[in-house]
């Protein structure tokens, strides 16, 4: 079993919570807010995948930011709704300030203290990263904020994930990488991570052919993970 | 404006009919069919992506057929319902032989009378693609049924879209790549592609930052805009 000497977290929908982003939606569009959110997410990523992959040299990359803008406009219009500059300014500041959930800070307070360093390794550009750790309380937590913008890919590009080992000088098999996405879990595991899959939404394994080292509900079980592993993480 | 040399399809969705699936997983799940067409779908795609980003060299590469079973299980899976093997099996036999959309043959035939030769250039690998292309009347008509499946590794990757200048021998900005799914004909533009999507749904463009040489609602307009083009396609 590989030892962990360091801990990387995916970002949004596994330390921020975006339900929040649902709740606006729903306000503003009501009984239509779901479909919204989640139209948005899966443009979001879809745009990130396609992109990356027509262009491995990064050509048709653009930063999360303006590709979040972009996959809510797409949203929006294909539900017929209709997105004035105000609803839209409201539902990108809800996108821009998450709030952590609940057991997340004090579930990294723990790690650090047991000597683990800690980073974030995310989609997200690093001006709405900064924001973001800001907005959830997350400041100091962190040795290092790692966005896929330094490579101009995305997720799952091996470029992306090795971003990982190269900030903290660890190889990837002696770090974890903890993601509540399921196929992020799944390429962090082929590029040969540690990995924890958050399964907070109680889904099915992605069938990818690749197993996630670990997998539990929330970030009480990561730690229980990280115990098993041989280091002292106190508990809450 | 470009000449015209020839002409390659996208495949599902586009010369292939997909709705006669969905209909069948309404008749063995009612009230759900559409909700598992619609993940089962949405997963085949996101499985191809995931797998080619994470691997350019096409090490986590797995034949299209074996992703639509993969996907397929995890839709019913995550939606809760029983899928037996006599339940999959005729899913997937769905699946494997469907039907042409009702204009596509003769407007086929009329564009190979215009001199042009036509080709199709799939996520599908060939054996998939070869009874498709059967059980939709289309034999004879394709010079070349071009499947990925050649380089390992799926659209919107460069290596893809590769696949039609070399079997054609004509540079992509004298091809006409025609596809029903928007980032299919976003991919192939910025390949270089000449491209022209069938939006049959009706939806928006994809903000891509890529636009299609043309747009319209079936194989009908695509004729037009041959036409347009100067080739002297026949009418219907």
């Amino acid at each position: 079993m590989n030892p962990i000497r360091a801990v990387v977290f995916d970002a949004y929908g596994t330390l921020f919570d975006v339900y929040s982003v649902t709740a606006r939606a729903e306000q503003l569009f009501p009984g239509k807010g779901e479909a919204l959110a989640l139209l948005w997410r899966d443009r979001q990523i879809d745009y990130t995948r396609i992109r990356t992959l027509a262009a491995p040299d990064g050509a048709w990359y653009k930063p999360f930011w303006a590709i979040t803008v972009d996959a809510l406009r797409y949203a929006a219009q294909r539900l017929d709704l209709r997105l004035d500059a105000a609803a839209e300014a409201q539902l990108l500041k809800e996108y821009a300030c998450l709030s952590a959930f609940p057991e997340n800070l004090g579930a990294l307070r723990r790690l650090r203290a047991a000597g683990l360093p800690l980073g974030i390794l995310s989609n997200g550009n690093p001006e709405m990263l900064d924001i973001s750790v800001k907005s959830a309380g997350m400041q100091g937590l962190f040795d290092h904020v790692l966005s896929v913008d330094a490579v101009r890919q995305y997720k799952t590009a091996p470029a992306a994930y090795a971003l990982g080992p190269a900030a903290f000088g660890v190889p990837a098999h002696e770090m974890l990488f903890v993601s509540s996405n399921g196929w992020d879990a799944c390429g962090a595991t082929w590029f040969g991570y540690t990995t924890f899959w958050i399964n907070r939404a109680g889904h099915p394994a992605e069938r990818l052919d690749a197993e996630p080292s670990g997998t539990g509900h929330d970030m009480n079980d990561l730690l229980d993970f990280v115990r098993a592993r041989g280091i002292a993480v106190a508990h809450g």
